[in-house]
């Protein structure tokens, strides 16, 4: 059984408790959406600050140079790097996550179409987060034609898929629905025995598990900065690619951000021949600069450590919605074995979407994904455990009470 | 004989001289780069406040309703709209400048392809801004395969280059460095006439002169917010597309924000029927919102009585660099016509470079674009004619002191 009392005893141990100080969190919530918006971290008000009016209102054009705006893209991919076990100049921040996963797979198809002609397929996931799919879908109607895309159900039919026909594999490391996490190094050596290239999304998994891209000879990874690494709403997303591919670095989005020579005002494209030919147009700056703050805290530890706590938040989530609403018909979806784990717990119920709202009314900000399924987000850098039993009592208490069951929370006007 | 009475006298009787108390300008500076960023709006730093710690901080996932961040692409774009002479629901406000060039040209293409396959060319200026050029070939390598583009040398060669080969023209309405301003309507005439689709980069005109897109039957028109439009540094660009087009809309940077029902989460991609299937991925929210506070400016007044003194103000630098620094062999690049002349005013000068430094370390801020190009904006809403004596006495004395002449500012270590 429990407690409450178990829980504060994990929390007056916990090695990560202090770094809850550096987030500005609303008092009376519990926020288990960090997986979809990270919260804020203190130091960003006086950062965007700086940027906005030292910066843009005082330097003016200057800070191109003074700030080094132009170099932004490249300090927060060398900033972001550790996170996923990739090298110094290995990693871009910049544009959308959308927009690289673009850019990766059309350079992994376009290396592809040099080596093996004959490999036409490019597969994924049918339970992908959509735009990763949406986007390849942009790819074949234009760069990739003649290529087609095969969806495949769930991670165990992944072996069956990967053939000589196969180009690339397309690969959410975390799945955003049900928190599955996919063994890179495993999906790695599958994919390349059998001669294919993989694209990882690490969207759900950056600052929420450890990876390495380096050791596992991924050849691409993009990911967003807005979920675990607290970036801020939307802000710009990464990109990195493996080195060993750099003679062969290519991407159609060819903008003056990734010219070799951007200030010679050259009529033809010649990319540069690093990571920033994976640059496009000019970058929101203001947002862009506040990727820094969320970085700055995680440089303060480590993912072992960040990973270690996760888990146990994840384990304690899932031991007490058994304990606590067992009478409720809730089904897991999360895997309960930890290597195949990401950092958010889901549980499928017919009125997940109105339990949600039931919740959220309470002051416990969670989400729902169709079909069905709601979504709790562990961040271990600013949740408790304590933090996890209130929220699992509150679950209690609306599924208990029927609290959801009211119109104002079953009526569909929310659109995250 | 211009003197500097005679440039107060104008600014005592200027219709927009109160305009600059909106703008945070940095004291003992005429800044003369507002074509390339504009200066701060005095709202600015309360608009970030309100997003950064109330929309992120407090109101967190739950912003993407209560602030409409979902909307904000579109409620921009209509803000921007009567700036270019569009309607309600005709714009949006997302991604970079480059990536809404490739996604117009790439839907004029199509539409043309469908229409007259035999039509393979596009035309462009050699004198583009380059990233217009670079995201063009980068199209022509993917879904333009087949199409070639053609680069025209100045203004006066467009009228020979377009022709039964030509699927689409894209031109800059103000060339970003000599200042040059396109007769938009002739234009479209011309290239209808002619049986091919026309695309404005409006990045130098909009904000800076009158535009009317509609009136003028143009097909589609990108531009950015971060020069005339004070929407801060690098902030996210607009597109426009004629919804006369509407029913052959299409793009291949097919994201989850142009997805007719996102929240579906459907694995194939439907495009929204409108403006909005030209979103694509996730937006920078802070940078976005930002964007709102430069237009709200432009509501107050309108094109009109801005072009008015913006010509005051460009005739007059014209005049006085005549009057002041005729000695000094400085060659005027801008055209003297007013109906071919943006809002910013560019001379040749072999030490270009070297001047424009000297200049900016008096407090006068201009810009160089090679080759010897030294470039001067004006912007209506903040600069006065007094601002504009001052300038060219600034530039006098570093052309009659050869103030220019020193190795610190001969060595090329800017990169704007």
């Amino acid at each position: 059984m429990i407690t409450l009392e178990h829980c504060q005893a994990r929390d007056a141990s916990d090695e990560l408790a202090a770094f809850r100080s550096q987030f500005d969190l609303p008092a009376g919530t519990i926020y288990l959406d960090g997986n979809s918006l990270g919260a804020m971290p203190k130091d960003a008000m006086a950062h965007a600050n700086h940027v906005i009016e030292q910066e843009w209102g005082r330097d003016l054009i200057n800070s191109w140079n003074k700030a080094d705006w132009w170099g932004l893209p490249t300090r927060l991919g060398d900033l972001l790097a550790p996170l996923i076990g990739a090298g110094k100049g290995e990693c871009v921040v910049t544009d959308t996550t959308s927009l690289n996963l673009f850019k990766a797979v059309a350079n992994a198809v376009r290396i592809q179409r040099s080596r093996h002609p004959e490999r036409r397929v490019i597969v994924a996931e049918r339970d992908a987060f959509p735009t990763d799919l949406y986007m390849i879908q942009g790819l074949l109607q234009s760069f990739a034609e003649g290529y087609r895309l095969e969806l495949i159900e769930g991670a165990d039919a992944l072996a069956a898929a990967v053939d000589a026909n196969t180009a690339v594999v397309v690969l959410s490391h975390v799945n955003y629905r049900s928190g599955y996490l996919f063994d890179m190094r495993a999906v790695n050596d599958l994919v390349h025995g059998r001669g294919a290239l993989i694209v990882w999304d690490l969207c759900h998994s950056v600052g929420a598990v450890p990876i390495d891209v380096s050791a596992t000879q991924s050849d691409f990874a993009i990911g967003c900065t807005y979920k675990y690494l607290n970036g801020g709403p939307g802000s710009p997303a990464f990109l990195w690619a493996n080195p060993k591919h750099q003679a062969e670095f290519w991407q159609p989005l060819s903008g003056w951000w990734g010219h070799a020579r951007p200030f010679q005002m050259e009529s033809d494209y010649a990319a540069h021949p690093g990571i920033r030919s994976f640059l496009c147009g000019t970058q929101p700056i203001v947002s862009l600069s506040l990727v820094a703050c969320g970085l700055d805290i995680f440089r303060q530890t480590d993912m072992q450590k960040v990973r270690r706590k996760s888990l146990a938040l994840t384990d304690l989530f899932i031991a007490l919605v058994a304990q606590e609403c067992a009478a409720h018909g809730l089904t897991l979806v999360t895997p309960t074995e930890h290597a195949y784990r990401g950092s958010h717990v889901s549980f499928r119920h017919p009125d997940g979407y109105a339990v949600v709202q039931a919740l959220i009314a309470r002051g416990v900000i969670g989400d729902y994904r169709e079909p069905e399924v709601m979504r709790f987000g562990v961040t271990p850098l600013y949740l408790s455990f304590a933090d996890i039993w209130h929220a699992v009592q509150h679950l209690k208490a609306v599924l208990d009470r029927r609290e959801w069951d009211q119109p104002k929370f079953r009526a569909r006007g929310h659109v995250t």
